[in-house]
């Protein structure tokens, strides 16, 4: 078990080590430790990894934030801890106050997405960004929004708008990874070739060629309308050519097993 | 209380019924009953209510279902099980299959936003969606994913990619909210209108007298620099008319105190 971990911690370290500059996430009083581990999670599965709390309601190192970073401990290890916000935004250049609710101040309001676009062009020009967040029940104060450069927020269902702390940040820490400039495209898993046309053509012939055999048609006329509609049937399915060879194995199988009964005595 | 949490109640039902149709989630034997509830949570933060699972490890109603369910009782309320895969999927006519890793089927692999994209258009058209997920440490056995028509993948950080069960159902709905062809942009909150350039300027007049007066500058040529560089500062700041009035009193108000000073006996 030792061993494993270590390995595993090893290559978290080589990870974080090559993610390059990330955006900077400010917990503001924090009530429940729980969420310091759930959003340390949530960040490093999205390639964030400095965390700063601001006057946390609980002590530290703690147990529980360590289980519910379920293996982001590098977050964790690596998180600074201030005792006021403005201790905390001493580097920072750039600073997005995530809020649900509007406010009378007087600032740009971002949709996470444009926040992340932003991010990216603020850390690329050499700017330190912070992404700030409140307490679970309250959210932030005006004079903790005051600070900030806009307001992040998270497009929800008005009904039901309430996302919890550790939400809020995966939420916000998605929107930074999914637009990296360099990220690349999902590999599709679909690797095979489509069957070649003269392939399916094949298919359709042995088919008709079986289908005429138990005189499934009954009429010219309905032969004319089902064999088209079975030849758009097989080219619409996008088979591969082992799919295709495959059907006509079935085909084949079940004509003999057909015939075979036929001819028994 | 009891009148406060009707009240809520109501509220939410009204919402849901005003929310249009949306994709059907369905949680392929879940392990964990809190799961359930947080990705129920989850689900109605972005207008996803329609809940089933397949086979899932522990009793129905579930107390830890509800308490994580943070109020998104009503997706629990309309919640259905099944015994099986194909009997949840009775009547989906498009299937997307939530999996982190690549496997060996044929099948498309769509980030969640195409996977949103792709659902709206879908049930725009009048068929029915489904997100599938599977177990919590396992994932989905490949026979599952087979009866999918693409895998629905999110992005991640590749050194540490492991999602937990909620958080994936979280990605997938809030892209479905995201995608919504008739969702308005977010209000910015800055409803002030920037000062005129001429309040702007008579600010910069202001400062300037103040500045002279206590011969701030030094040399014409030093003045003219720190001139431009005031104005240039005053303007960029975007101020508002009232942030300009309030800046010339405060000017005003330091040169009067000033002024007492040099003047008292």
């Amino acid at each position: 078990m030792k061993d494993a971990s270590m390995i595993r911690s090893k290559t978290l370290r080589g990870g974080i080590e090559t993610l390059g500059e990330a955006p900077v996430v400010i917990l503001s009083r924090p009530q429940m430790a729980e969420n310091v581990g759930t959003a340390a999670r949530a960040m490093l599965n999205f390639g964030i990894y400095q965390l700063r709390l601001v006057a946390p309601n609980f002590g530290w190192p703690n147990a529980k934030a360590l289980m519910a970073a379920s293996g982001a401990n590098e977050v964790l290890n690596r998180m600074e801890i201030f005792p006021d916000l403005p201790a905390a935004l001493h580097d920072v250049n750039t600073l997005y106050a995530t809020t649900a609710r509007s406010r009378d101040l007087t600032k740009p309001v971002l949709e996470a997405e444009q926040v992340a676009v932003a991010a990216h062009q603020a850390i690329a020009d050499g700017h330190r960004v912070g992404f700030l967040f409140g307490p679970e029940r309250t959210g932030l104060e005006n004079d903790e929004i005051a600070l900030a450069d806009a307001i992040l927020t998270i497009p929800v269902n008005p009904y039901f708008p309430s996302l919890n702390l550790a939400q809020a940040v995966l939420l916000a820490s998605y929107e930074w990874h999914r637009q990296r400039p360099e990220r690349p495209l999902p590999a599709s898993t679909d690797k095979s070739v489509p069957a070649s046309k003269a392939d399916v053509h094949r298919l359709h012939e042995a088919l008709m060629v079986e289908l005429d055999g138990v005189d499934f048609f009954k009429t010219a006329d309905r032969r004319r309308t089902f064999a088209l509609t079975i030849e758009t049937m097989l080219e619409r399915r996008g088979f591969t050519t082992s799919e295709v060879h495959l059907f006509r194995g079935i085909v084949k199988e079940l004509a003999t097993v057909r015939r075979r009964k036929e001819t028994a005595p």
